[in-house]
Order: C-alpha cells, then sequence, then structure tokens
C-alpha cells in the first residue's frame, strides 16, 4: 500500500462517524485485525469476529454500534457507524484519492478516437485504447490502457474499464450451409452494438460481444470481473455481479441483483430470474425462475476416490434399474 | 442497427429469391418475426415457428419454397428462397456493407509491422496491431485493433481476427528438473508457429499458440469464439467451430465439422474424429473415435439438493457395493 | 521450425553430453523418434519408447546412460546424458538463440513507460507494453508486445510475460450495500500491488490482479499458461505451475511445487499445501492440507447416456435413502 500518515481526526472528519478515542492517532496503514499494528486502521463488520477486538494491536477499529462498548473497553480508538464495511469501502477511495491520483481526464496521446466518438471532457481514455466512430464514453468514466470500446458501442457515467477489454467484437452467428462433407458456416454480420449503464466495472481482459440485430445491453451498476465472455444480445440486469472465467452464451437474460460464481457458465437464450445466484464452476441449462443458490459441481476428491465414483457415475442409471428390482422383489418375496 | 431505407426489390435484385408481393415496399430494418414491424423484413427458418406467419407485423417474410402459400395467404410480401436462414446470412452482410463498411485496406499507421511480413495489399490490418518478422496476412483478411500476429505465423485469405487475440505466444512447455524440494521447470523453447487457413475467424481476447517443434495448425473455415486458448501442436479439423471459453490442451487434434460448447476442456494428445460435438462445459478427457454427440457435466440443482448429492456422490462406489451384497443376499437367502 | 544446419559436434561442444558415432553429421531439425530423417536429433526419455530406437531413421538420438547400448547398437549416433528431457530442453534454447534471437534489451518505441518505473537495462519491453508509475522489471526480464504491468507492480530477472497479459488490474472487491431492491456494489479501492519473483513466465491473455490491501504475490520459478486468472491477494508458491484457462479466486494461497490442470478453478480464501495436484477442470471448494492428486469432474459419455445419468444424479441421496431402507428390511426380515 503506498504510505500515508494522517490524523484519525481526519478521516473521521471526512467520512463521518462517532469518533471515539484519541482523534490525533497518526493512521499509516489499512489492515486486517489480525495484522495490525497501532498505526492501522482495521473493521470488524461480521459479530462472529468480535473476539478479534480483544486481541488486534490495530490503533482504530471501525464497528457498528453493536460493538460500541466492546470496542471503547479495548483502549485503543474506535469509529462507530452504522456499516462498517461500507465505511470501509468509502475509506480505502478516500486513501486512494491522496496515494494514488486516477489518471487525469481527457485522452491520451497515444489512444486511437474515431473523430465520431463522443467522449465526455471528464472521462479519461488510456493509452493503447481504440474507440470507435459513433461510441460514447460518459461522464467520469475511465478506459485503463489497451481497451477497445468498439464502433457504435457506448458506455455510461463513472465506469471503470479495465485493461485488454474488447466491447463490441462481433458476436459468434453463423448460419450452417451444407456443403460436401458436412456443415461450413456462413456469417452473420452483427448489426447491433454494446450499451452499457452507469457505475459499471468490467474486469482485465473481458469480452462483450455486439448484437446480432439488436444491442447487447449491460445495465447500471453492473460489476464484471476478469476474463468475462459475454455473447451477442445477452441482457444483464442492474447491480449484478459476476467473478471471473464466467461465460454467458448469446441471448441470454440475466436478471437484477444476481450474482455468478467464478467459472460459471450460462448456455444461450436462458432466462436467470431477479436475485438468482450461481455458484462457482456451475452450469446453468434451463432458465431459473426462482431466486434462490443454485449450484452442479462434481466434488473433488483424492484421484483413486473420484475415478472410482466416476466410473461407477456412468452406470447409475442401472444402478437406479437395479434397487428398483431389489424393491419390486422385496415386495412380491 | 445502424440506419437503412431499400426497397424489397433492392433486396431482391441483389440476393436473390422469389419477391413475392410490393417490390417498392421500403425496408428499415431485419428483425425477428415477434418484434417485426411493416418496415421490417424478417425470416421463418423453422418450420416449427411457422404459426408466427399469421401473427408477424413484417413487411417481409423470407420462407422456404414449402412455406410459399402460408406467406402468401398473410398478405404482406415474402422472398421464396431453399435456404432462408443461408438468405438472411447474406442480407446480414449486404446490410453490413452499406450501414458499416470494413476498414478500408492497408496498415493503422499506429500497428507495428515487421518489414518482412507479407500482408496482402488488400488486407487490413488495425490499430496497436503486432505483426512479427515473416508473419503473412492472406487477402482480403482484417487484424482488428490490438491483434498480435507472432513472428512466422500465418492466416489465409478472407479471416477475421478480432480484438486482443494473440497467435503465436510461445506454447506451455518445460522439462521438469529435479531439484531440492521438488521439481522446477526448465523452458523449452517453442520453434513452431501457427499457420492458419482460409475464411477463419477468431474472437477476441483468443490465444492460439505456436508449436513446440511443428506448427499449430488451424484449417480452413474455423470458427472460434472469444477467449478460447489453444495450445502447442493443436490441429483443428475445417469448418469446425468452438464456443467461448473452450480451452484445447496442447497437442490435441481435432477432426473437420466438429463443434465444442462454450466453456468445454479437451486435454492434451487426444484425438477427435470429424462431426464430434462436444456439449458445453464438458470435459473430453479420452480420445473419442465416434461422430456424435458427447456430454459431461453435473446437473445444476438448488444448493441444498446439490450439496446432499454431492455428498452421496464422494460415497457412490460404496453405494454400489452395498447394492451388489443385497443382490447377492437375494439370490442365497 | 526455422532452419539451422549445425555439426553435432557444434551441439554436444556447447551442450556437452557423450558423443557417441559421427561428430560431423549435420543436423537440420529437431523432432519425435518417429518423425525423424538422418538430419533429425531427436531423444528418448522414457525407457517405455526404447523399442522406437530400433526403427526411428534419426541421424542422432538423445539418451541416458542405460540406453548407451540400445542407442549404439542401431548405428546412428547418440548423446549420452543424466537427463535426456533436460538436455532436449536446452537443445531447443541453443537451437532458438540461432534462429530465432530474442528480441533486442531496452524499451520499443511505441510503449508508454512512466518515468518513475525502473527497467532493468538488458530487459526488453515490448511494443503496445504499458507500465506504470513505479512499476519495476528485473535483468533479462521480457515483456511481449501488448502488457501492461500496472503501477507500482514488479516482476523480477529472467521473467517471460506474453502478450495481452495485464498485471496489476484492479482486484474484485466491493462492499455490498442494502438499497431499495437489493444490493449495490461500493468500490473497495484496491492498494496493494503485484509482486512476481524470477524466472517466472506468464502465458498470453493472462491476468493477475492487485490486492486489496497488501500485495499479490507470485513466486520464484512460477509457470502460468496463458489465459489464467489470479484474484487479488493470492500467493502462489515458487515452482508451482498452471494450465490455460485456470481462475484462482481471491486470498487463495497455492503452495510450492504444486500443479493445476487447465480450466481448474479454486476458490477463494482456500489454502493448498505444497506438493498439490489439481486436475484438469477440477474444482477446489476446501483447503487442501495433503500433498497428492485430486481430482473432479463429471465423466463425459455419449449425450443419450450422460442425460439419463445425470437425471439419476440429482435423485441419489434418495436412492441411498432406499439402499438403506432394503438393508434395514433385509436384516428384520
Amino acid at each position: 500500500m503506498p504510505p500515508l500518515d494522517v490524523a484519525l481526526r481526519d478521516i473521521a472528519g471526512q467520512l463521518g462517524g462517532e469518533l471515539i478515542g484519541d482523534a490525533g492517532l497518526r493512521i499509516r496503514r489499512i489492515g486486517p485485525l489480525e495484522t495490525a499494528d497501532p498505526s492501522t486502521i482495521a473493521f470488524l463488520a461480521n459479530p462472529r469476529y468480535a473476539s478479534q477486538l480483544q486481541t488486534t494491536a490495530a490503533g482504530c477499529v471501525i464497528v457498528a454500534p453493536g460493538m460500541r462498548d466492546a470496542a471503547g473497553a479495548r483502549g485503543g480508538a474506535a469509529i462507530v457507524t452504522p456499516d462498517p464495511y461500507h465505511y470501509f469501502a468509502r475509506l480505502t477511495q478516500w486513501w486512494a484519492a491522496r496515494v494514488r491520483p486516477p489518471p487525469a481526464p481527457g485522452v491520451h496521446p497515444s489512444a486511437v478516437v474515431d473523430p465520431t466518438a463522443e467522449i465526455a471532457p471528464d472521462a479519461s481514455i488510456g493509452a493503447f485504447c481504440f474507440v470507435g466512430a459513433g461510441a460514447r464514453v460518459g461522464a467520469g468514466t475511465r478506459l485503463a490502457p489497451r481497451v477497445t470500446l468498439g464502433e457504435g458501442c457506448s458506455i455510461g457515467a463513472r465506469g471503470i474499464v479495465h485493461g485488454g477489454v474488447v466491447i463490441g467484437a462481433d458476436g459468434f452467428g453463423f448460419a450452417p450451409v451444407r456443403e460436401d462433407g458436412g456443415l461450413r458456416y456462413e456469417k452473420i454480420e452483427q448489426l447491433g452494438a454494446v450499451r452499457i449503464g452507469d457505475d459499471v466495472e468490467i474486469g482485465a481482459n473481458t469480452c462483450i460481444d455486439r448484437g446480432a440485430l439488436e444491442d447487447t445491453v449491460i445495465e447500471d451498476g453492473v460489476k464484471l470481473d476478469n476474463l468475462i465472455q459475454i455473447g451477442h444480445n445477452v441482457r444483464i440486469g442492474r447491480h449484478t455481479a459476476m467473478a471471473g472465467c464466467v461465460g454467458i452464451a448469446g441471448s441470454a437474460t440475466i436478471g437484477a441483483y444476481c450474482t455468478v460464481g467464478g467459472g460459471a457458465i450460462v448456455l444461450g437464450h436462458l432466462m436467470l430470474a431477479d436475485h438468482v445466484h450461481i455458484s462457482a464452476a456451475s452450469v446453468v441449462m434451463r432458465s431459473i425462475r426462482q431466486p434462490g443458490q443454485y449450484s452442479g459441481v462434481f466434488p473433488i476428491d483424492d484421484n483413486a476416490a473420484w475415478e472410482k465414483n466416476a466410473a461407477t457415475l456412468r452406470q447409475l442409471h442401472t444402478l437406479r434399474e437395479r434397487i428398483r428390482a431389489l424393491e419390486k422383489n422385496e415386495r412380491q418375496p
């Protein structure tokens, strides 16, 4: 973490909360309770870890009102606030603005931006970015170095697009045409674009394809991690978050407030309702219309045990028939 | 979709087919039957959806000869053609050429192209592309912005390579060498290249590694979606298509006319025959010598049900033994 | 393979080993035993393939001392060395240095390198690389074209970073904040960096995120293939190797001398001991504290068989109950 040295009162003055203890305490680090030292500010979000309050060496702890007494009892300083985790997030933002200011607004001289693109004056376009004809970048949005925003694609305000992202490559669309030997593929030109809302963050090397006829749509507040594939015509509802290596196939519609764990796959043309949560590495093969947590992963085991169970799994249907036969014989002795 | 306004006769005049109805009808959009309006041209490829012919508001529908009467009965215009889906694909190409002409031939001034590379005069090399020594790009092939075509690698005619693709990075090859504590890895320099045929499309951020001693080979007409990994020495047969996030490990040989669903993995040194189809997210762990569809995915379920079934799966082999014991006792009472 | 024409004595003179037979033999190719010709040098690492010694047309074979007599008996030349595979790796390096010299040291004129970055004089920074403020690149390390090394991130000596790699994008960290309708995500600024040791190779389009508060750490000798996602705060022990498409979620700690097969996923906050080997496409959902090989993949099958077995799997827990009931009835007739 880049160094900073501030008085606790500066933090509380800017971010709020009830400050208990030495307002002049020097804070030089944000850290976890376990490895904190007297110049560290730490937070306690989960009451389950309340016992750490007694053992941490943190100079200051951020706690919820219910922990005020426990935090006071330990001696050091505290900030009491309704949502300590949210406070922590805001603290990292405040800290980052001091130690690592964001890139200056404007277009890096090495970037290639089509003259018909519309870039908000306070947006930032990094080195080696390519922004196509008619593309739009909203207020305060940052494209890291080496981002592609294709022709006609748009992203709203306060977005963050990390390095290597490709927005607006062609969707994977072909008409199979019979020829001698089998099917060859005739390209379906992808005439839609990608439309991304406000407050969206897109991780490194993630790809969002343009729609075939209409637009691929990413709604406000969506957070995508690295190396995610979003197929053409997909729609992702607001405030949905996806972890790394997820693949969403073409024309899938993902609801709002969903989460998709790392490496999960959603097949094409499916619908996920709002508030659906897909566990990591699970494969969605049919639409899910009820909120809830869904999983489907082969449990890992030592290799020898896996081999035996996997081999048996290939006969599982037969095993069921054998159980049925046993049950039938039992009933008709 | 970028706007266009054409008479139906212009479409049929260029693309063929039997035009029924008002040849002067203005077409402003290609769209699906369900959301079509009177200025939309739509297509019906699957007779199962024939009932939509009666309800669509499309100004013109593209249909197969067997649907001529049904299309005529609805009143609006129609184009009759043997393969409506193929016609639709060609229509998108015709449309795209009018609303979004492809990049002009030539090398973008920002690209870095080795002087020994051979670029066909009508090929197009986008911004920030890197083309290494001795690489070759065939006639009419387009490299989108931010593509790497490594030293000695080649791509044939009419190819499309989307943003962020890396062709010709080193394959993952190391000789394990014993040292104190375990194995360390000594690099095996990758002396082969990548050889790509004609009419190949490669999706954004896909990687194709150079071969260790010989070349990695992608045959004519192969279509690769985004974020695919093709290991060294792989050979992919003509007109094979792979969806996003697929991984093909080193030295695998994939036949012609295969399809590999999104997120599937093919282990190294395996062979897939022609016309093999791998379902999404399936893992190929042995060679497949018979054409057909192959699958292997843990079925997704609500999390509680999955947990119970997954836990039981770890004892499946034992369950089989218990069924055997029951069967044996039944026979020998 | 780019052409070269050398006498066998030049190879043995440089790389050592006991040379048997014609030291003046011209070698023009490194190749496998099966497809070798009289100008090919091949190697035999696995005694299981010893019978190939009798049939290969290779001009020279590299063998271990135990195979000296068999190699001599075939007539052609041989190099005897304790570890033929290691010798082969060094031979490819020697060959590559002659046919395809590495890029010259220095920063490519098109690269954007922050003036506060420290680049070793003999490091090589390729075209369109972006190196952020305070980043460090060690001696002899090569960044291929189109690599991002973010602010404050470092890589040691003799590293190789392939095209499209993004080191130091923000980790995926957000504080969920309740609002009408559900949770939205407040960004946690990622204040750590990425610290990479010596002799590390990183495959094309792989991403390594910066830590939230502390650094993400990749130790010496780690080898990462293409399209791998390394989350924030991950630590990977020395000489661990990971194949393509792997995802390591945030705060996971991977031991030394591990291997992770292609497409495998390791969930966040887990710990893998040293010498743990994860099979391809397996999902690690709990910490693994014992060395060994671990697997968890649904076995692929023809689609009809898979459908039946997968459907039954969703009732597996119930099947176990039915087996229990049968066993109970058997005991209490």
